[in-house]
């Protein structure tokens, strides 16, 4: 059978670069088409060293762009709802990467990113890329979104706890993230010359992220409320990485309850799934989750500690970025929307020591 | 007017070392004995290569130690209880820098450190040696307490809202704490081993850590409280660092308030401290709090955000763990016990960029 | 076709680890057993928490292995020699990837190693592991050893120079090897702690070091020497880096000569290496080989600089000292042992950014 | 007395940052303007957050400077030079951090620099203000030059070796840099982007570089020559670190001697010197010298070993480029020019751990 041609638009970010690495080496997959506005001309490789020797794919304007059988879009956030419709022309599938289309409801969207949605039309037809929660959804979608790197976590370290009615709804949900470089993107700034962000413990954003509404939508669907009702601190910091995300969530539970409890509400969740893991041992320096051993792969791993005198649980969770909380996870959402196996093409479990 | 003869017992590790170093610099003191256990007989600057050229004394062992004016002791946790009574017959002024005499009940140290204290009799006669909460007492003190590393950055970054009686007591307080390798100490391990070590962001205390108890009794100080009875949600994660620690403190208000009424909390506690700085920019890369920049410096600099809507304040604060949090505030202590200038021997400011 | 059973020895040090990795997704292996002295009964990914989910091998004691196909043997230094007869009983193919077997000459051994070797009869009969250099023998080999990982790198930049012959061998080979902290193991010391190692630019060999061995033996083999006789003085410093290599090698040419010629030399002996990319771009940031990029990848890549009117050649390798460094090119070998393609098992091209 | 009052024109990049710290701890110096043209009428604390609370200087633009009794010069290389003369008319004394007057000789600096010198007349009146050299001189000079931070690593690595006339002047002296990301100045590039710049081991320069023409300059001096005949070798890499440079050279003696020779050489020369420590120890972390512990001092740590058989020594040197490299290095030139003890203003000794 022929392979699935898919093009990348974006293809000089490091999202773009790092799609590109999966679906070189995808099987059911060509990558034929790499766009690009500012490098268009050049080799892939010339933006993506590790790719050299790998493709000699020149990139494309997006002008140029030929219809294909699924678009995958790296744009600027506010950029792709306005574009939406002419990649939907090119392709039966697209996977849009950027924040656009996350939020179904356009007041929220409205709320949290300051200015009016500029397709909100299509929001209704738009699935929340995030398998763990959408699997079914996905078969069937035509657009699909991308999920926000530090919201896929977060999302992930608590679906189990609100999912079993554990959660009381009346405290506040705290969540600390602390984040790599390599979030920010490809673009130089002052703030990350690396004199300036090397070594760097900076809180960048210790109120109001935008990936706070992702987790009114999606931590309410899984309540069964349409949004989380529940006060959410959000707080967001960079530490020194070029890769990873780990969240610390700390949230209140609605009666006293012991270990084990929490250990079946995990695994009821996600024993079954292909990348997530529950880690929490007694022993050893990888006692939870930790981003360092999951830089390339597709994993989120997932653990959690119970303060049982203050009915407090803390959820931590752990992926890279650019995989699980961009490029990868873009990947497993489109080995959804095809019927094949989800962990096509994702197979690299991360390197020890890293 | 001749110095004050000093000595520093527990020299091979990191905080003795760094009193070894402010020591050595400081108009008043005169440094006249190091001793440490393991290294006896060896130069300081074996343990300590910074002080290359700059010293020529040689450690001797703790039995070896003669009377003079001050001791500042660097003992694991648990040891300084059990030999307190003898370094404080060797010289009128005596600060430890473990655990053991931080907590003024015998019962909030048995409950946190899970064992009876081994000279409770003693613990009322110790000050918290916090400057910016007990100056008064210091001055008077012939026994003072080192603080935690994290406590005081937390206890620093929350106090004006406490005081100011702002805090809604019936929320949570959550702590989340980001911390450099050097506040594990000197003794290397599997977990300290660099390629464990190096690019983590590892949640090593979600709950149940001991400097929680510090919060409890000086922010209850604070408020008048002997105890501060708020649920307190501490959790702590080791970052690629070496020196410096950033606190994030989401605490919830008991009213809606402005920004202003912030500001006035800060500058009212905090105008006059030689050592602490309000950061809180609206431009640039060092927008709030952060430790790289505070790396061998005194400074704890302390920043604020207010979500309005959620009556939600997050406070930051960074220090350099074996400074502020720990040798420096040492020596400031020392100053207030002696009637000195507190920024004698303390005037280093920090590297930029570093 | 039923899989070839391959077991590894010492499997809980970083290099037994990675070999672990590779061999659990290589197409034609099963890796059926794991021995390790001192965690014999653990699981494997109590080790190498990157195997999590992907493995139930528990590790077994040496003396507990069955006969299989191939043994990898990852022992201490000095430790192979001793033993090698009896995992070549037990296996008919056995890669030994200490320093023990490297060397054809016991002499030569002597002069570096400082001792005696324990078995030079065995020595005519290993074969140095290199692929780009003993492909032939490889194929026909039952006792291959595997290489230095900083030699690996050394040589892979110059061989082009050597076979050539435009090296003065009048003048000194003068190679600095930079080296990331992995490359010395799995073992916590004090120099490993991170406190001290972290931002280490660390001189840790200057002159002697036992690499150079390696280069005067397949120098010299290329050169048609039994052993070379040029001056190599050979350079190793820690620098702040988990996984990589990156050698500056400068050498003297015999006469003037421009970069084309460079070019021919070096595309004659690389363009058809699966593993070796030449590196060498007018813009950008990869402009010259470096190990970031290349961390989990088989690449080693080459590059070089002409300083025409010294006669000069600055020629520079990178590669990760796990993978083409160690356990990779071991697999690399291994194919070429069992006369499978040579990139089997060894197709994740590395990350960027990274 | 009243203080000298002293300007710093570019205070808004690393070293005049660097210099503003010194010069405002200094006990001889009153800052009194620094002048910026892209920054005129910020706080100085508004480019360097290490100053907040140390100062209130609001930087001016250099045409609003006014006379005073020195002034340093951070401006990029090849404009001091055509502005020189209105700052020579401003203050009596100047001292130029840029490359423009580091070399006595026009057709040196042409062929190196690639341009002719636009002031060649002022060439002659420059002093190189590397104290260890030209301490006399200094104390005459109205022009002095800041010295290369590469260069002066190497060269005070040298000196001793040439000045003893051990050196070989037929075989290449072999000069291998590594540096930290500030030696690159404060101007964010796609090089210096924190994801492509983090963990890099980059061969930025490995032949061609400008420095080499101090070499040349200043151990020509030492051996009596004009200008070193010798072949130089000079490479440059990046590595990960901030503040700091490793120098390693190679350099062939004339004869075989011993280690009590070399320690002769080097005593001979250092034993006076203030800022320089022969660092070579048989155990421990701290071998050879390394910059992580040197960050904000301004010594430089000098070692060497001895390859007896080869009659080869690797000189081993490391500084922080900022400080001996640069700002530290000028304020210990103005300290000689002016009379005062070198030290003054310079006394932190670093920290141990960073």
């Amino acid at each position: 059978m022929s392979r699935v041609r898919v093009a990348i638009v974006g293809g000089s970010g490091y999202t773009g670069g790092e799609l590109a690495r999966l679906l070189l080496f995808h099987p059911q997959v060509e990558l034929t088409q790499v766009a690009s506005n500012g490098h268009a001309g050049q080799y892939l490789h010339s933006m993506h060293p590790n790719l050299r020797k790998l493709s000699s794919i020149k990139m494309c304007h997006p002008d140029d762009l030929t219809p294909c059988d699924a678009i995958l879009l790296c744009l600027p956030h506010g950029v792709s709802a306005g574009v939406i419709d002419r990649y939907r022309q090119l392709a039966p599938r697209v996977i849009d990467l950027s924040a656009d289309f996350r939020l179904r409801s356009a007041s929220l969207y409205e709320r949290w990113y300051g200015e009016e949605h500029a397709a909100p039309q299509v929001l209704s037809e738009s699935v929340y890329g995030l398998p763990e929660l959408h699997r079914a959804e996905l078969a069937e979608a035509t657009l699909v979104s991308g999920t926000g790197c530090m919201a896929t976590a977060a999302i992930l370290a608590l679906i189990p706890l609100y999912r079993a009615g554990l959660v009381d709804l009346q405290m506040p949900l705290v969540v600390d993230a602390k984040v790599g470089s390599s979030a920010a993107g490809a673009t130089p700034s002052q703030g990350s010359h690396h004199p300036e962000r090397s070594g760097a413990v900076r809180s960048f954003q210790p109120t109001g992220h935008r990936h706070t509404a992702e987790l009114i939508q999606e931590l309410g669907g899984v309540t069964g409320e349409k949004q989380l009702q529940q006060r959410i601190a959000f707080s967001a910091t960079s530490v020194e990485l070029v890769r990873g995300i780990l969240v610390t969530a700390q949230v209140f539970m609605r009666e006293r309850l012991d270990e084990r409890a929490l250990w079946r509400a995990y695994r009821e969740v996600y024993q079954r799934e292909p990348f997530i893991r529950i880690v929490k041992e007694r022993n050893g320096v990888y006692r939870y989750p930790e981003p360092k051993i999951l830089a390339g792969s597709n994993y989120c791993d997932v653990g959690f500690e119970l303060d049982a005198e203050q009915q407090r649980v803390v959820a931590i969770s752990a992926l890279d970025n650019l995989m699980k909380g961009a490029a990868g996870n873009a990947v497993q959402a489109l080995n959804c929307m095809f019927g094949w196996d989800e962990t096509l093409g994702l197979t690299f479990p991360g390197l020890h020591p890293a």
